[in-house]
């Protein structure tokens, strides 16, 4: 593995913009750059889209073994069949991450049709949980 | 955090005895050494038991705010309302681990009655899923 | 509130053309200066949109407090998380509009994700509803 | 129509006089003065009961195309057939409003058993929601 | 067995003044002349009420092993646990019956409360429902 | 109407042999000859089987707007979509019959496939129900 | 605490007449002289009624914090959601009774409506349940 | 009745040390002097345990028509089909005490298994839920 | 009819690339000179999109009916209600095709929103439903 | 393949005699020679039965990978697990057709019991289903 | 008991010819040699059909506290109610069989609708399933 | 096989002591001395307990092809996944057993969580149902 992309969903570009008291006060660009100086051994590139088609054609994008995926779907994991389905048809191996514990919110919120899709889920770190979920990709491989 | 405790619930005795196809060759025993080298700063207690009520009791023992909890409950994570009043009702924080990806297997494996009593869960990544709690809980500190 | 916007969802870009008996037989613009000229105090936006994530967008360039939105979500009222979310993460006023009875229609209608995240709902009303809805948003704040 | 006729269900008459935080500090017959200055060109009735078949009764004698109903059925929007039943055999126009935002309240409160039987709903907008849906009858005749 | 008793729910007051396609064009009052020359045998009481309560009280006053109930509850068969246990608790037999075929409505007449109290039920033959129900009370104690 | 076919489903054959604390001491052909001396003027024939298919059969049999059916359905009544379809499929007057209060029954005997295509049901009241079924078809039409 | 009313729902008015070897040989009334003579420091004030309705007015009647509720709600605890509204809608403190074990009776009657509104439930003593919810009343405010 | 045992479940012991602002300050051990003081006329056992095993056990061993067995099975209510068992097997009388009100608590708490084995079942009146449980096996006798 | 549009929905661009052994070695668009060379009396028209709105918006524009539609949903005919409505907007007819037998798979794959929508549903038989979708289309104009 | 067998379920033998303006004024023995006549290169041959058992032991006879099976199965599809596990035990290929779309009907009957055991399903192109039926069973194998 | 009747469902005429990796090598009738010879001591009578009537009738002509039955339903045990009812009817002791273990194969195959009114039940042993049914009804009556 | 196992769960250690009408007169131990002596080529070991956590360390023990596990899981099996995870974790072949028909009692018992992990089950024959077990152990080795 040579490459990790870190692919998050709806609403998302609004981090450390809204609801700072739940989200904290850095944007996700800003923690990216944390995240790049501790894995200086890997590429790391960042995607977000609020859509769901650009979603589905960047994991086509990524169809190959020596590229991880870190995927926070955010809403659309508890609704898009569709990213699920295009999870399956690709040979990269892609990581579940959330934010906010997701067990501990709204019922609908605790199902997510892309789990059993990925490798692993890793929910509730706050952002720790990319640096967890690029250290499973990483150590896995070994 | 000065001290991190790892419970692991029923028939997790039995790692690297049966079914070594699926969970590998090594015990947890085994398993345990590499971890307590690689976190040398922290104390490393191991505790496994088939026993509902002994879990709880361990829970109970750890109270301490200075205590990290890793607690990977098995069978028990899908039926016992009792252990997560445990987790509730002490004040170390908490993390839940699964070695298998429990939402890629049966339906009744996939509600965990104490993911919401837990700071976040981590299912999927074998062995190393351990080793990303620990990182958890010591990262979440600084 | 000095600016409000109208979101409209998918399929209603076809109002007016097609379904007459239903919808009546005028289109969503021609009505929409009826609006405008009822309500001369305030300036009004029309946006529709087939694309979940154009709404999505949309809402989050809303995002002022001085800006009130009416939605009728269309058939993504039933099935949309990421707008839901997207109505939550912003501070402006929303109502949820729609031309029909929707409690009258299939039962998978009667169940709005958007609801909960709104002041208030309106529906049943026929284009009325829109009118209804500024009228909601305009006198609350007196 | 020439007359509308505003049926209250249960513990509606509390209204100003209990839990003022929510429902604020004013009681229905004063807000009643302030609707019948807005809408002196129709005569309104106003008609209170805890009663499910003093409501039921009030709703047979509306029956009269010129008279139009608002409805607030309270706790018996929730689990009176015998209403909704009412509601279906005169032919008044009839509209059904909450004052709170019953979709953002406990789960039971989300379904009314006399929406499908009204031209309309309009929720979550406090005293509002009264004006709102006189508006909606008498527009809709113009 | 010396009289009948029929109790007829709420709504069927306005029987042969509203709906009349299908209901028809006679009143109960009218209907009641008939079934008195067809059971001149017997004692035939009439009740309607759209209260809850006036039923129950006067199920209680049935309470004569030598009166026979003839019961169409209306809506309140589908919600009214009251009213079933009003029936259990009188030693008079008790017919339910409606004039419709429940069955072929809406999903929610299809279970009855009160269905499981009484000797048995009859459904769907319009006004004749009830004389099939005096005919059921009177011969099944010969 | 100048014929009635009374058909009896599965194990009614059994009837007057089995059971007799429940089912009573005479069979169904002795009651036969009662129910022919009541009805002189009409011609009643009697088929029983343990056959869905020969009862199917038989309904295609009956079709004719001058035959009325009195079907008991025994368990097929809540299994059998087939013998339902039949029914609609024919324009003969059918009426369901049971001799026992299926609703007071256990739970799965409540549903009935057959209620809705018939023009109604009659349940509770011994061998008399099928007296009140044919009284009920002869009355219909007069 | 100054005065206790006792508030008896639908049916009840017929304990000691109906079904003795179910609820016994005593009527409320003769039972009530019993409790007054044992809590000879209180005011208790006795009220039943077969109607929602008033059970509901009664409800707001003891709108006073000096007032104690003992509440046996009959069948509308099952179903009657305007009684639970009541029970929010005032500050005095009410406790819900019942004569029988209502878990160990009909499925539907393990779910009460008016639980979560009130202090505390007391079920299956017989009349000792109401002597058990007096106590429990004014020993909490000691 | 000459002795009473009281159980308690799960994290129970844990009454007085953790949670003070919802269970008080006091130690079941201190409120079961106060308990003693006031029952002086018969023995008082006290059994705390978190083990499922222990309590069936316990409940065994008081198999005794002069015993009465007052039980608060904390989580194991909702779950322990064997402890129901347990109570069911054994002929002394057995009464289910809840210091919160579990009604007014997450839906999985309101169900209760061994409520339908047990005389009744008293809820929500914290330490004094034991004490009323007490009186209601000493008067049930009398 | 003198034109059909193929639609294919999300991941679909993938055919012949990925999982071959499943879904065969040729792309759609190999496969699509076929079905020209075999139905070469009528226009044939080809779209894939793997977004929601891409295909809302083609079917608007397929709004004649001398068009028939030939769609394949994929993931988004389990979840979609915006197509299904939009389907229902145009009057073109249209024809639901899967590659795979959808009934045969994972549950939530029974279930499509839009086939109640369309004339009928072609499942099962490889890129063969799409010329049997065809046939369809011209065989019931005839 | 040199042989198909086509089989038609319950009510079937109605086609064309009864319900025709749904079902069309020619009986499936008339369009059966339109079949033949359309594929004479392999024996069709045509078994219909309003028998269960009947259809299982046709497709037991069928038993042999050159004949082909094109079943309706009727109103059975939806409850027979019997004519399942029938096609589940021979080594036939089998496709279910259906005259109407079963998905735009009730619920019911949206479910097959049987479409899991066929190749494919092909619902809602009128008597044109079974031509297509065909010519998937030909095509496939070549 | 002096003779037992063996009763085969649906399908289970394939034994030993079809499937023979699941079912063994082995036919019926050859097993039943088998068992004759292990039993020589009772007589042994065995019935196979694929006919649900055929089955109801043949428990029925087995209506003698001499017979015991053992009966495999096949795939009618999860849909049958008509056979369940028969085995009611008649006072054989009836015994329920499985071949294999159905209570891990598809979740339909888990309820029987006749394990309740059966002695008991025996799953999972092959044929030899058979053979401890005969034990069971031989022993019982020692 | 050299030996058996026969584990029984909790509230089996009171059999022949309490509720002697339905389990008999006769203790486990002493029907164990019937068994011995009827299979006296093999070793029989019996092992009861109350504890879920006992039973699950029992399985692990008998880890060894040449053990064969008799379960009788009592309340445990329909609710410990964690016995179940026991099962499959060990090699030895496990048959489970019930004394009485759990099929014909509360519908909670009909499920059990162990029976898919078993080879078979045999239910209802008394402690004959033991045997019964032994035999199929015995036998489908042979």
């Amino acid at each position: 593995m040579n490459k990790i992309v870190i692919i998050n969903g709806p609403n998302l570009n609004l981090l450390g913009k809204r609801e700072k008291t739940i989200y904290g006060e850095i944007s996700f660009e800003e923690y990216l750059l944390d995240l790049k100086s501790k894995f200086q051994i890997i590429e790391i590139e960042y995607f977000q889209s609020n859509s769901e088609v650009e979603i589905i054609n960047k994991i086509h994008d990524c169809n190959d073994s020596n590229i991880g995926i870190i995927i926070n779907p955010g809403a659309y994991g508890h609704t898009s069949l569709a990213i699920a389905d295009a999870i399956t048809s690709v040979n990269s191996a892609c990581v579940e991450v959330h934010i906010s514990n997701v067990y501990a919110r709204e019922v609908f919120r605790h199902h997510s049709m892309i789990s059993s899709k990925c490798i692993g889920t890793i929910s509730g770190f706050g952002l720790l949980s990319y640096q967890l979920g690029i250290e499973a990709l990483l150590n896995r491989n070994v």
